[in-house]
Parts: C-alpha cells; sequence; structure tokens
C-alpha cells in the first residue's frame, strides 16, 4: 500500500525520523574517504557518501559538502593546498570507514584514530589510504554554492588513479563487487552487491 | 598487483576503454528513471545514475546532465514545465529502464516503446512509472553549469513522494534492498544488493 506524502508532511516530520528516511529514499549511493593534509602536514580522514561522476575525459569526479559539518576540515584542507585523495571503501575496512564521521579534534588524524593507514604515493601531496584497493589522487578545479541550502558541489580533476589491473576486463569493464566495494544508503546503512545483468548500448 | 596512472595515461587510453572504466570506478550509484512532458503532453522518460541528496529539510535532489546527449529532451521538458519526476528502478524493471538510454524520436515515448506504463497521480504535471514503488514529484529550484566540461548540475524540490509505508521502520530507517532497488555501476551494470551493516552515529 503506497501513501503519497507532500512536501508539508515532509517539513512536519520529526527531524531524525525526517534524515534518517529522506538521506535514503533517493538510493544506494558509492563510499570514499577523503584523505586531506593541512599546512603542518597533519593528515585527516572523512567518509563522503556524495562522490559523482562529471566526466571522463578529462577525468572529473565532484562531492557534496554540507553545511557547518565535520567535514569542514576537509574542505579547508583541499582550498589550503589545492589536493585531495579518494579511496575506495570494501567490506574490510567499512566499519572503520564509518568511525571517520566521529567528531574527532582537529589535532587528531581520523587515520591514527580508526585504525587505516595514511600512505604517501608517487609525491602526491595528500594522503591514500593503504587499505583500499581504489584510490584516486585529485587537483581541485572548481566549485559551486547551492542557494538553496548552503552546501557546496566540489569538483576535482583525477592526477593518478591507483588500482588492481589484473580486474579490468578488456574493453574497460571492471566488477567491483569482485573487489568487495560496498555501497552506502543513508548515513549509516552499508551495502554489498551482486551483479544482476550488464547490456549492450542501448537503440531503438 | 596495482598499477599506478597519471592523467596522460588516462587520456591516451582508447575512447570506449576509457569511458568504461572511468564510469565505473568511483563506484555504485543509483538509478532513477526520469519522467518529464513537454507543453503537447508528449512524455519522455530517461535513466540516469546520478541523482544526488542535496538536503532534507526542505527536501532537494540534484542530478548531472551531460552535454549533447539524448537526455536533453528531459532538460527541456524540465526548463518549459518546471517539473519532473524521479522514480527508483527494481531488478523487475531494470532492462526496460536500461532500453530508455536508446536514442528515440521525440515523437516517440519511451513509456511506450520500452513497456512501462505512465501515471498521473495527485495532479502532479508529469508522469510517473506506475511499477516504481519510490516515486517522487519534484519542481525546478537551480541548476549549475559545471564550467570545466559543460555538464550541468540540474536541482529540484521534492514535492511529492509517494512510497509503501509498510517498509519505514519507526525511526525512519528504511531497506531499499527490500523492495529490490537496484544500484548501477557505469552506464551498463546493475546489481542487487544486501545490507551488511547499520551502525549509530559515530562518536570519538
Amino acid at each position: 500500500m503506497s501513501t503519497t506524502y507532500s512536501k508539508n508532511d515532509l517539513a512536519s516530520w520529526e527531524r531524525r525520523y525526517r534524515a534518517n528516511l529522506l538521506n535514503k529514499i533517493s538510493g544506494f549511493k558509492s563510499a570514499h574517504l577523503i584523505g586531506t593534509q593541512n599546512e603542518e602536514g597533519q593528515t585527516n580522514l572523512a567518509i563522503f557518501n556524495s562522490v559523482m561522476h562529471i566526466g571522463a575525459n578529462p577525468f572529473y569526479l565532484g562531492f557534496i559538502l554540507r553545511p557547518h559539518s565535520v567535514e569542514r576540515h576537509t574542505y579547508e584542507n583541499i582550498k589550503a593546498s589545492g589536493f585531495y585523495t579518494l579511496n575506495a571503501i570494501t567490506s574490510a575496512i567499512h566499519q572503520q570507514a564509518h568511525q571517520t564521521s566521529a567528531k574527532y579534534e582537529r589535532s587528531q588524524s581520523e587515520f591514527a584514530e580508526v585504525g587505516l593507514t595514511e600512505e604517501f604515493l608517487t609525491n602526491f601531496p595528500a594522503p591514500f589510504v593503504k587499505e583500499s584497493p581504489i584510490k584516486m589522487g585529485l587537483s581541485f578545479v572548481e566549485e559551486h554554492p547551492i542557494k538553496v541550502n548552503d552546501t557546496l558541489l566540489v569538483i576535482g580533476q583525477v592526477e593518478q588513479l591507483i588500482l588492481p589491473n589484473e580486474i579490468i576486463d578488456s574493453d574497460g569493464d571492471i566488477d567491483l563487487a569482485q573487489l568487495d566495494i560496498v555501497s552506502i544508503l543513508g548515513l549509516d546503512s552499508y551495502y554489498k552487491t551482486k551483479r544482476i545483468g550488464k547490456y549492450p548500448y542501448a537503440r531503438p
């Protein structure tokens, strides 16, 4: 049995009930850890569920920053240094990844607090997550303040892509379920996945 | 064994190989059908893998439009009418949903071409997909042209939310795997999901 809710109904819901439901109702999202460091070399690691594909050539990715959140350390470091990393989350590290959302002090590195290993590779000026099988190093290129609610779209270009090449098919296909990459629903629920179909370019 | 690719390596890859791999490497995404109609009442239905959460109160969602693609019918209809629908994709309809990405003529409705049922509900001025268990009616509120590659972020407010309320827990939690909602990887691969964990708000 389906029910129709108006925007006024949504506004009248209890705050936590609304946040739980509406963060999930738009579906499964990718889960990434963003690694940054400040000018003193203090590292930061934060989980994001909003990484989006902007373009493949050049390769651009975006993500959404909420206003006034713990994620602000990430933003400040990106703006100051110009660089950040995106690290895919596997089932093996998803609990540690979730724990990065706690409000640690600026002097604490989430790497050490949650038990993940920071790794500096190929002279890239931001920390990667050693335990992640897909690592990307990005440079900041563009930001768009969202007028309606003060969130921010941040876009970067992928400068370095690190991945296990033996799982890439000859046509570039890759099945992330084989790497145990998880999907996230809302802010608290993690999912494993299984491919049910792959289809050719559709024609009328 | 991991390999590091620079942005120059990515640029040198064959076009289709690059598109396949890089559309997938950023992880699992939500899959939606966007329903619109033009001023003559001609309906359109198109699959999108870029729906993102912008905010819960008020409830805003965004999506990315590629330049010069078949998705332009969707955009023209949204701009002309101000309204569109987002419909979640289940495993039962994922093949029909994929087929909407074919380049149909403007005079053809993808609803009829792929065998999905258009439904007009609660006087909302855009067509819903009858077969979808989660339907949202949105009004256009904001757009942001992405400078680096001419894609476009489109943001709407959810005016109507239609869903089976018996699957919502008392705290607003919902497990979309129970509704057989699929996740999508890249442009061609569909996944079912299974929850592996749900965690409380993290504290240091």
